[in-house]
C-alpha cells in the first residue's frame, strides 16, 4: 500500500526549535467497572485534571473504531506511520521484545515447541505449556547438536514458557519462508519450503534445521518439536527525521517499545521504570531532543491482569511523579495511550484512548478532568491514533501550510 | 489518485428544482482568547444564533486534523473535491488571482525578483520586497527587451511586492519544467531543464528567458534576477454540473475565488464586497441558478492580520446582513469557513471550522448558538470538509439511494 498521507506530512514537515513530549500510558482507556466508571475516572490524577483544563482533549482510535492492536501496532500508529500499511513482522516483534540486536540481513521467526505424536501430526501446538526453564534447556540441546554450513549462523533464544526465538544470519537470506504452524492440532507441521516459497534460498535452510530439530528431539516429552510463524526481516521505513525533521529520543524501560523507538531512529535516552524516575529522565532528554517518546508500561499490565486496583494505583502512581514535567513544560505535550487495556476485559480492546494536548493554539471547550467519558467533548473529536502526531506537529508549528 | 468517492457521487446526483446557498465565510474557526472565548463566541451575532436554533450544526476538517490549508485547496475541498487528489499548481493559483485569462494551453508560473551576488548566487530570495511599482517598472523594461519567436506569446503581471506572474502561450507547451528557486540563499538558480525535465521543449524556452532576463536586469539593484516556482497548466477536473448536475454560480469580490469557482464551471455572478452587496446579489443569483457559492473575505483578512476586534466587526457585519437571505431562505443553506484563521495566530490553521446547515430534514440536537465551542455538539459531529457539499445534496433530494 502507498503511503500517501505519510508523503504528504513529509513534504510539510520543517524544523524549528520547538519541544514534543508524546506521554504513553500503555494500555490507558478501560470500560466501565458496574457503574462506578473507568480506571482513569476512579483514579484521583488532580495533576492530569488540572492539565486537562488548559488542554485540548479528544480521543483517538488506535485504527479503525474496532480493530484491536497489540502494542506493537499501537505504537506505529501514535508515532503518526499508519499501522495497516506499516506493519512488522511476528518474527521481528520477538527479537525487538528480547532486545537481540537484529541485523538488517537477519531473518527472525517465532518458534512454538509443540508435541507431535508416532504419526508426526500436533497433538498440542504449545507443549503443555512448558516452563521457560525446559525452554531454555532444549534450546541448549539444539544448538549443540545442531550441524550447519560455516557461512550461517543460528540464533535461538527463550521467550517464556513455549516460546522462542530464531534468527538466521548469513548471507542473500530472504523471508519468504512458510510457516509450519499448522494452526490446528491433528495435522503435521507444513513445509517450509512449500508453494509459493519453493524459490527460497532460507526456506530451505529452514527445513534442513527443522528436520534436524525433529531428530534432537525425538526422544523428549512433552515438547519433542517445534513449530515456527512469522520470518521477517527488519524494515526499511522512513525515520523520524525523514519524516518529521525531528531529532528524537525514547525513555522506555521496555525491550520492544526500545526496539520501535529504534527502527524509527529515535536514540533510546534511558530505560526507567518507576513513574518518577521516568518522568525525571523524560525532563532530561527534552534539553537534547526535539521529541521525546516516554512509555509507561504499568497501565497495560495491571489492566491486562485485570487488577482494576492496580491500574488504578498505576495511574494515580503516574499523576504523582508528573508536577516535574508540568513545571518544565514542553511547547507541546501529550498524554495518550497505544490502545485500551480494561481491567473489566483482562485483554487489550478497540475501544479509543483519551488524548490530552497541552499547546499552544488551543480552543476549547475547556473542560474538568482527564478520562474517556470528558475527553469524548473535546474540542479534537474522535481521529485516529495516527493523526497524534501530525497534531503535535501543527500545533508546534512544524508543518507548512499545504497550498496557497 | 483515483477519486472513487467522487465517482460514486456523480453516479448518484440526480437534478430537481432545489436551491443550495453555500456561505462560505473565509477563515471562519479561531482558538481561544485568554479565556474569552473565540471571535465567533465574542462577536453579536443574533441572526446566526437564531439560524443555528433550527439547524443541523457540526464541525469539518478542512482536510485532514492536522494540515493547514491554503485558500485553494480550502474551497476545493468544500466543493466537494478532495484538495489531495484536486491539486492546483501555484502558477495557475497565481494567474486565478490576477484574473488572468488562462487558456487551457497556457502554461503558468509564479515569479519571485530575487537578489544575484557576483557570483552568480541568490543572496536574497526576495530582493528586499521591492514594491510592487518597482516590480511593474521592471517587468516593463524585460517585455522591452524580451526576443522570443514568433509562435511564442509571453505574459508577465505584477502581483503584489517581489510577487509576480509569468504565462506562456504558444503550441504544445507542457508543464514539466523545473522549479529555478533554490529554496535557500548562497546558491545559484536552478536549471529548469535538469532532469527530469531536458525533453521539455517549455524547460528549454523557459531557461532562454531567464537568460535573457539575467541579461536584461543585469545592471538593477537590488533586484537583478526572477526566480520561478511551480509552473503549471489548468487542471481538466470534472465540472459542477457533471458532478452534482447542478448550475452554479459564484458571488465572490475576490479573483482567485472566483478563478476556483470558474475552474469548476460555475458562472460568476458578480462580485460584490460589503456584506449587504454580497447578500442581495446572493438572492438574486437564487433565481437563477440552483447552487450558489457566496464569499466574504474578511474574517480570514482581519484574522491574517492578528486583529481579534475588526474580525468580531466583520463576522457582526455579515450577521447584520444576514436577514435578507434568510427571509428568502433557499431550501438548503450552508455556512462555514474555508479553513479556520484564528487572530491569536495571524495566519491560517489546522483547526476544523464550524458548520451551520439549514435544511429539511434536520434532526436535532438544537443548540443555542453558532460558534465552534456549540457546534461540536452538534448532530453532524465531526466530518470533512469534503463531505459538506454532499450533505446539502443529500438534504436538498439530490443524492439517489446506493442500492436497492
Amino acid at each position: 500500500m502507498k503511503d500517501d498521507y505519510g508523503q504528504l506530512i513529509s513534504s510539510l514537515a520543517q524544523a524549528n526549535d520547538k519541544k514534543i513530549v508524546m506521554l504513553v500510558l500503555d494500555g490507558l482507556g478501560d470500560t466501565d467497572n458496574d457503574g462506578q466508571g473507568t480506571a482513569l475516572q476512579m483514579a484521583r490524577t488532580p495533576n492530569m485534571d488540572q492539565l486537562a483544563q488548559k488542554s485540548a482533549l479528544g480521543m483517538a482510535h488506535p485504527v479503525f473504531p474496532d480493530i484491536t492492536l497489540g502494542s506493537g501496532p499501537g505504537h506505529i500508529g501514535l508515532f503518526g506511520y499508519d499501522p495497516v500499511i506499516y506493519r512488522i513482522g511476528r518474527g521481528v516483534l520477538s527479537a525487538l521484545g528480547l532486545d537481540f540486536n537484529l541485523r538488517k540481513e537477519d531473518v527472525a521467526a517465532r518458534l512454538n515447541f509443540c508435541t507431535l505424536d508416532y504419526e508426526g501430526e500436533v497433538t498440542d501446538r504449545r507443549a503443555g505449556r512448558i516452563s521457560s526453564e525446559k525452554n531454555h534447556e532444549l534450546l541448549e540441546k539444539i544448538k549443540k547438536n545442531l550441524s550447519i554450513n560455516d557461512d550461517l549462523e543460528v540464533f535461538l533464544e527463550t521467550e517464556s514458557e513455549h516460546r522462542a526465538l530464531l534468527v538466521l544470519r548469513g548471507k542473500d537470506l530472504d523471508d519468504k519462508v512458510g510457516d509450519t504452524d499448522p494452526q490446528q492440532t491433528g495435522k503435521k507441521p507444513l513445509d517450509p519450503t512449500r508453494s509459493p516459497y519453493y524459490g527460497s534460498k532460507t526456506a530451505k535452510i529452514t527445513r534442513d534445521i527443522f528436520d534436524q530439530v525433529r531428530e534432537i528431539l525425538k526422544d523428549e516429552s512433552p515438547a519433542n518439536m517445534v513449530l515456527s510463524r512469522g520470518f521477517a526481516q527488519l524494515p526499511d521505513w522512513p525515520s523520524f527525521h525523514e519524516r518529521y525533521k525531528l531529532k528524537p529520543a525514547a525513555v522506555a524501560g521496555y525491550p520492544m517499545y526500545c526496539g520501535i523507538a529504534r527502527l524509527l531512529g529515535m536514540e533510546v535516552f534511558s530505560k526507567p521504570k518507576s513513574p518518577a524516575d521516568i518522568i525525571s529522565e523524560t525532563v532530561k532528554a527534552m534539553k537534547e531532543y526535539d521529541f521525546v517518546f516516554t512509555h509507561f508500561k504499568d497501565p497495560d499490565k495491571t489492566g491486562e491482569n485485570g487488577d482494576l486496583q492496580e491500574k488504578i494505583k498505576a495511574l494515580e502512581a503516574m499523576d504523582e511523579a508528573l508536577p516535574e514535567l508540568t513545571s518544565n513544560l514542553p511547547d507541546v505535550l501529550i498524554i495518550t495511550g497505544d490502545h485500551s487495556t480494561p481491567a473489566p476485559l483482562g485483554a487489550h480492546s478497540w475501544h479509543p484512548v483519551p488524548i490530552l494536548l497541552k499547546a499552544p493554539a488551543i480552543r476549547g471547550p475547556f473542560l474538568e478532568s482527564f478520562d474517556e467519558i470528558t475527553a469524548l467533548r473535546g474540542e479534537l473529536g474522535m481521529i485516529s491514533s495516527k493523526e497524534i502526531m501530525t497534531l503535535a506537529m501543527a500545533h508546534a508549528g512544524k508543518l507548512a501550510k499545504f497550498g496557497a
